[in-house]
């Protein structure tokens, strides 16, 4: 490809520090276009917007670089951008992120970033979901970037192969700190939530989300230990929910009915 | 196990007629839980709710049955009966639906219907989601009532093995129309997009998300065929969405960093 066109999008809306640094970043490889919510919409998982209209509007936010915002969830942009704003264009590559935070383990279903990234691939655009292990607004991007602009160099060189989605995960160390990079699989954990219940100014009770993600096991080959052991996580994902191995199992059903 | 404990949920509220038919049929097995959204969330995938509190109202709608609002998404809603509800006490089953509509294929990730249940398999509770094809709110149910019932008896006799998750979905035909129930996959498709552009009354432009399902293939095995060959279809579902045959196709990019 001469100059790909490259959507960039997050679920944290135009001014966060993590879509700058992907834009910057992408800048250098093609054409970028960047739609992003317009308000937070971390934990949206793959919500679409079904019940009211969108709103999209074109912003001056990245020098020389297209952008809107649209009123909608991380998967809305993307369905947005393939058939409004870049209708009967061929998008080369997704990027979405950087993300603060973890989206390994169970965090990918939950997590507007990655699902931004698996919308895209279900509409067959390579896609990648980005995500920096550092909370702080004042996270240093530079090893997110760094590795960042390796993997797309890898894929403008040889492809994905049968990989459509990427999910990586960037832990919170310095370029020279990072061992490299880990091809691995979602570990198995959950969070065990533990809600915070507390009264409002009436009296009457609220529940608030919090909760601690409970690792199942910390074998070597997840993308837990590969970040837990100073590596960038790579997890090629999919949408086929199918849980193949367990047809067996229920495969009696047919007779049983 | 003697007198199940079943939670019932559902991603369209309480005054759906799905979920009364759910709750109906869970009733001949054992205690039935019910907590649904106290709005309709269609569409809300894995939707969580991070940024506000929640809000729990015990109500009376059910004779005899403990149910519950909640303020959120239909994964809030299973979150907030295992940790504050049913809190130390066991779930055997978790029963979502009965959804108007297919979550067959790629739909999947977009059902709030479906992702309840699916929270509930990622917390350990065996779940089932189920959905009857047919938007109508007159639909009848009792089909999806009499193969439910099916399901919900294998469970209490076998278990699912497994499989901790199964994606239900029911014909529009008579139970005697119906041939059966397969075991399947989920079918590859996805939605074209075709946004309704429209101008409000001050004349900016919304859009309003509309499309078309299109099927990759019809193979047979598939979810789609099934139900389109007058199936129950029932798709042994996860949430480790790693794509394990495409690791070997970016292997090389631990090397190339």
């Amino acid at each position: 490809m001469s100059k790909p066109l490259i959507l960039v999008t997050n679920d944290d809306g135009m001014i966060a520090p993590g879509i700058k640094a992907l834009v910057e970043l992408s800048s250098e490889f093609g054409e970028v276009v960047v739609i992003a919510p317009d308000s937070p919409q971390s934990g949206q998982g793959h919500a679409i917007t079904i019940t009211e209209p969108l709103r999209l509007n074109r912003v001056d936010v990245f020098e020389g670089i297209t952008a809107y915002e649209c009123s909608g969830t991380p998967v809305d942009c993307v369905k947005l951008a393939k058939s409004i704003i870049l209708k009967g264009r061929n998008i080369d590559l997704c990027l979405s992120g950087i993300n603060h935070g973890s989206n390994a383990s169970i965090n990918i279903i939950y997590s507007g970033t990655m699902s931004a990234a698996m919308e895209a691939s279900v509409e067959r655009i390579p896609s990648i979901g980005l995500s920096l292990l550092d909370y702080s607004f004042e996270a240093d991007f530079s090893a997110a970037k760094h590795f960042t602009r390796k993997v797309i160099q890898f894929f403008l060189a040889h492809g994905f192969g049968d990989a459509k989605l990427l999910n990586v995960n960037i832990p919170k160390l310095s370029i020279h700190e990072i061992k490299g990079v880990k091809v691995c699989r979602q570990a198995e954990g959950n969070w065990t939530e533990d809600f915070v219940e507390s009264k409002d100014p009436r009296g009457e009770s609220y529940y608030w989300l919090t909760g601690d993600f409970v690792l199942e096991s910390n074998d070597e080959g997840t993308d837990i230990w590969a970040l837990k052991n100073g590596y960038v996580s790579v997890v090629p994902s999919m949408h086929d929910l199918t849980h193949y191995k367990a047809m067996d199992s229920i495969k009696e059903l047919e007779d049983f009915i």
